[in-house]
């Protein structure tokens, strides 16, 4: 798939020593221009450094941001004043090297909690990391930001238009639950968009991308999105850009839940016929937070039971004797009983065959409806889980 | 250990073709005279069929219940209108084969969801179930109620004032969450207590035990605990009588968690300084459905990274600067960093060495605390849930 590249934008990558020797761990985006930002963040009342600072810089200065430095392999996160302090001493130093102000810096970190950053060693691969910038090196960028991951998770579309570019960038695989965990996904563009427009298009489009998205139901400390406009193309049609911006962030969530450790399985939940999009996110949750749903879906075993159980725990407002449940367009449940069209064979091997798998929830009640991406849980998770550090 | 029994109660256990052939999986607890019940049920809004039947037998007749039946290996769940048909009929057999009222029988059911029982193959069984009821079978109905357990759970406590005996047993590995997933527990007692003062007793007790625990955060459809009276002692401490009602259910409920599906370890979490009992539980409830702090546990890894990160999703009112954790008097986070104490090597030691795990987490901020018990998250989890069914 050929990458995109939105104007205005350059990248460099460099291996400052936080992840094992050799392997690129320090990254920049630089916009010589200065781009319009908008950014989200996590929900976790423990926020790490890098977050509480950038937060502040995007607050003060939103219009002029000229780089931004992601850090993988240790999440500066839980490292109390000397946390803030080094990014600090990072942003300042890599001010000089760039010689642009401090506060056009923008700070990113994902990895380890608790220890704190080796910023000698960051400071003093800067001059490497800079001279290596260059216009072709996004998708370096999308490698050196990766943890858990198994691949990169880029994502361009080019619109014919004025021809302005979106291209993103992701990491996660873990801690990815609602309200954005271990996830950093940077969204750039060369189209023009006015900053209160940008800030509420990331808002809305959040919610239903990065924000339907769950591999374990661990929220991180240091979620990230920020889109950044060069504003090199002018003139946009703002509704084409959103559409874009949208399918840009839904496949980097989708490429997300897919990457989920571990998983074999993308699974897309869909609740409707309820009472209130309230009701049907509840249930989306609950079935995609219930690990014998997850573990059933690995197993390829396609044990209904475990879902509509989910379904009851969920919510107390459901009428058992009214779902229906669908995996793609077979009927596997019909009025709170097994479908008589259910056949245990057929289902099973709808499941073994396919690596997304379609789960639709019916709850015959009302006319709300709500989506979701989830992943199965599998020996890998734990692997990975339960060795990471050691 | 010398099981108790309480006067009053026999037992029995027959092979009726639900499980595996030659596995006894129907069981009975018989009390001539007629025992007080109390019982709670599954807050899931999906419930079994005998949940729905044996909560309607209590409304009516409390105080005079001869036998409670139980299967395991179906969970007569999901099985629609035939589902309560079923246990009418049950019901009504097993009522003529021991010549009593049929209100005055209850029916409990785990195992598989949205199978239809075997009712001919369990009506065929009673003649045999009964004929060998006896007042020492009481080991074989812990085992026989059996499902994913790897171990029968019972505890038993005879006080020597006035001779009074408790005794529960109980099963239970997975879908394991407060407010009681599947689980049953049966606790068993010949001191005389006037009904209403059991079922207080009941309900304020499952709170404090059967309700803190967590194996994997799925509700089941069947729970039931029943505390059955058969008040062949008269004149009883009712102070004595709570404690050693609450001991047994505490040690059952420890019990399930300890054999939570795949769990290598028990994991006590206990949250102090805090502005609430609420902001304690959800605190606790947060850290317990972790996967990424339970695996870590089986991991033997202290990363104290995801347990503080737990502690900050779960709730918005912690300050991240005046957090301390502990392993047992092991101090791990002090100020919300790590602590200057805390030694890798040490902490790692501690949880490879114990398969209790004492975790205490400060906030710092109040005086309300909260305890709760989980279990790690292992391979056999995996294992056990992806081919449960095939």
């Amino acid at each position: 798939m050929k990458i995109h590249v939105p104007e205005g934008f350059q990248f460099g990558v460099v291996s400052a020593g936080i992840k094992e020797k050799g392997k690129h761990d320090l990254s920049i985006i630089y916009c010589d221009s200065g781009a319009n930002v908008a950014g989200v963040f996590t929900t976790n009342t423990v926020k790490a450094a890098p977050v509480i600072y950038s937060s502040e810089i995007l607050e003060k200065n939103y219009n002029d941001i000229k780089a931004v430095l992601i850090n993988s392999g240790n999440a500066n996160a839980c490292t109390g004043d000397r946390g803030l302090r080094d990014c600090h001493t990072i942003s300042e130093e890599l001010s000089k090297t760039l010689n642009i102000d401090k506060d056009k810096i923008l700070l990113s970190s994902t990895g380890v909690i608790g220890v704190p950053l080796p910023v000698d060693s960051i400071v003093s691969s800067f001059p490497k990391l800079v001279e290596n910038m260059s216009v072709n090196n996004i998708e370096k960028v999308a490698s050196a930001i990766m943890t858990t991951d198994t691949y990169p998770k880029i994502y361009s579309v080019k619109e014919d238009d004025k021809n302005f570019t979106v291209c993103g960038i992701a990491k996660g695989a873990g801690m990815i639950n609602p309200n954005m965990a271990t996830m950093l996904a940077f969204i750039l563009t060369d189209a023009y968009i006015e900053q209160n427009m940008l800030k509420n298009m990331l808002k809305e489009i959040t919610e239903k991308t990065f924000n339907i998205i769950s591999v374990d139901g661990d929220t991180s400390t240091n979620d990230t999105v920020f889109v950044m406009s060069s504003g090199k193309k002018k003139g946009i049609d703002t509704g084409k850009f959103f559409d874009n911006l949208y399918n840009t962030m839904l496949k980097l969530a989708k490429m997300i839940v897919k990457d989920g450790e571990g998983a074999t399985k993308l699974i897309k939940i869909t609740v409707k016929g309820g009472k209130s999009v309230e009701q049907c996110k509840r249930i989306c949750k609950g079935i995609a937070g219930s690990p014998l749903v997850k573990t059933a879906f690995f197993g390829c075993d396609p044990n209904w039971g475990r879902i509509i159980c989910a379904v009851g725990y969920s919510d107390d407002n459901v009428i058992q004797k009214k779902i229906d449940i669908f995996f793609d367009n077979h009927k596997i449940v019909a009025k709170g009983v097994e479908a008589d069209e259910f056949s245990e064979r057929d289902a099973a091997k709808y499941l073994s065959e396919n690596d997304e798998i379609n789960l639709i929830v019916n709850l015959n009640i009302g006319d709300s409806f709500y989506e979701y991406y989830t992943c199965d849980l599998t020996y890998d998770y734990i692997k990975i889980n339960a060795e990471y550090r050691t």
